[in-house]
């Protein structure tokens, strides 16, 4: 199943010429979800040649310009493209109030809902679940509420072994339940184990958000060991007192925090205007977790194919 | 004395790829006055070297989103980049509103003060004055409360004819009376006429910004005849239906506006996102006003030198 995340932006608070702040989309089996949408994200979008139409959940980590500032013009150009589809928004519930104040002023009536799920800053909640996979917003340590997000897939079904169900002849109507674990029981009265019939499906994947936070131990177990880990590192750790101070990570910790987690490969992002170049970025996450990538805009990083 | 005007957007409502919505950066001797700031508007003005810091004064034209949704973030990045000095936003008044909600849910307190100047749509008004040139809201006819703006030079002083006052040895303290167009009465009292020792300076010069508005003669008296006009041009004029019934203008239209009101020279902008290229817009108003340009993002149209 399609498990993947595309970058929109990878600037922290103020934009640099060529970098957005933060803005992705993650698409999970064709399905595509927006995570943050600072200002510019519907320009990338176009940059990039994502339908903003196929795009039916938003979730906004927290009330920072540089993650939400996006959201009104996306919404009105949606508005203006014809959309009639429910658009679902998860964030602080203050961005009721900032999108509400603003469609009033303009006088603009959706001709599509809006349907509002406020996060929790204070625990984990499970917010939003479908047949494909379900979302958590995790706790963040950061000048103001901040959440992150967990994407989890679910856990597929077993696949059957094409060969031994036709050797068989195995009706098709047992087909489900086989597929559920059951094992079958054949005319003849013989027993056929489950493990006989089928394969494990691969393990269920998950994407860690990680979005503006200091580093604190508070959030490791929450996240757990993610496939794809994406960290802010806002900062290189020569300036680790300028990321305590504004709660922002440095890239030596945002590896830590991979390490600690178990994550299988990071991505950073989330880079100071300061840094003209990310390559010092890079090298030093890498010195302590060699699997780590960049946040640059346009990648996308596979999950699960 | 420079006079002169860089589009950073172009396009209305809806973004399309390389076509930002509205704004646009007006320098007058030097200082520069943002007009509109869309969505996007602080990349633009990272692509095209326009210096925020240089920028002391904000004009916003009304509040659909595409002429404002850059306007948080633009403050913000200022205040992340170190601004002490004021800044004065000219808008309808809803716009503070709009701006402080943000600031407190962000729980951002603007290292520099914000002054807001709100703008009347009733009727036209002078909004700004220095030293240089004046700047007076004009009302338009949109949806929902807009208003253009008309900027003018301040009239010039005369020029001293530097071989003539050389000549007659006349005095430093008498310069700035003479160049008020006094004549001068020398030691044995002979009047030398102020015509024999100056020549006049250029005619002043103006701009009128004409954003979204329905073709209508009431504001054509009030921005005069104009050195540059810009003018919304959202359609062409076979969907002059469609012009109508969302208060903008055609291309066509923008051109007899000009015409009417004797601009020397018309740019046009605004246009809608179902337009790939332009040149059909430009041609429909070059058929009857010439000297029609495109608003054409990074283009600066030269007023005065």
């Amino acid at each position: 199943m399609k498990f993947e995340v595309t970058i929109l932006g990878s600037s922290s608070a103020t934009p640099i010429f060529n970098r957005n702040p933060t803005a992705q989309v993650v698409n999970v089996n064709d399905k595509l979800y927006l995570i943050d949408c600072a200002e510019g994200t519907q320009q990338q979008m176009l940059r990039f040649d994502i339908k903003a139409s196929r795009i039916d959940h938003i979730f906004i980590s927290h009330l920072h310009g540089d993650h939400y500032l996006g959201l009104v013009g996306l919404l009105s150009s949606m508005h203006l493209n014809g959309r009639k589809k429910v658009m679902k928004i998860f964030g602080p519930a203050p961005l009721k109030e900032i999108i509400e104040i603003q469609l009033k002023y303009s006088e603009t009536t959706l001709n599509y809902p809006l349907e509002y799920i406020f996060t929790n800053a204070a625990q984990k909640e499970l917010i939003f679940e479908n047949q494909d996979m379900c979302v958590e917003s995790i706790p963040l340590d950061h000048r103001i509420s901040c959440t992150g997000f967990l994407i989890k897939q679910k856990k597929r079904l077993r696949k059957l072994i094409k060969e031994r169900i036709e050797e068989l002849q195995i009706p098709v109507p047992y087909y489900s339940a086989i597929k559920k674990g059951h094992d079958y029981t054949s005319a003849d009265g013989t027993v056929y184990k489950n493990d006989t019939l089928t394969t494990s499906p691969a393990d269920p994947k998950s994407y860690a958000y990680v979005s503006d936070t200091k580093y604190n131990e508070s959030y490791f177990k929450q996240i757990g060991k993610a496939s794809l880990l994406y960290h802010e590192a806002t900062f290189m750790h020569d300036m680790l007192d300028r990321a305590n101070q504004t709660h922002h990570t440095t890239a030596l910790q945002a590896a830590n925090v991979a390490l600690a987690t178990g994550a299988d490969k990071l991505v950073i992002g989330h880079f100071s205007a300061r840094y003209k170049t990310l390559i010092e970025l890079l090298e030093e996450a890498q010195s302590i977790f060699p699997k780590t990538e960049l946040a640059i805009e346009g990648r996308t990083f596979v999950i699960s194919e």
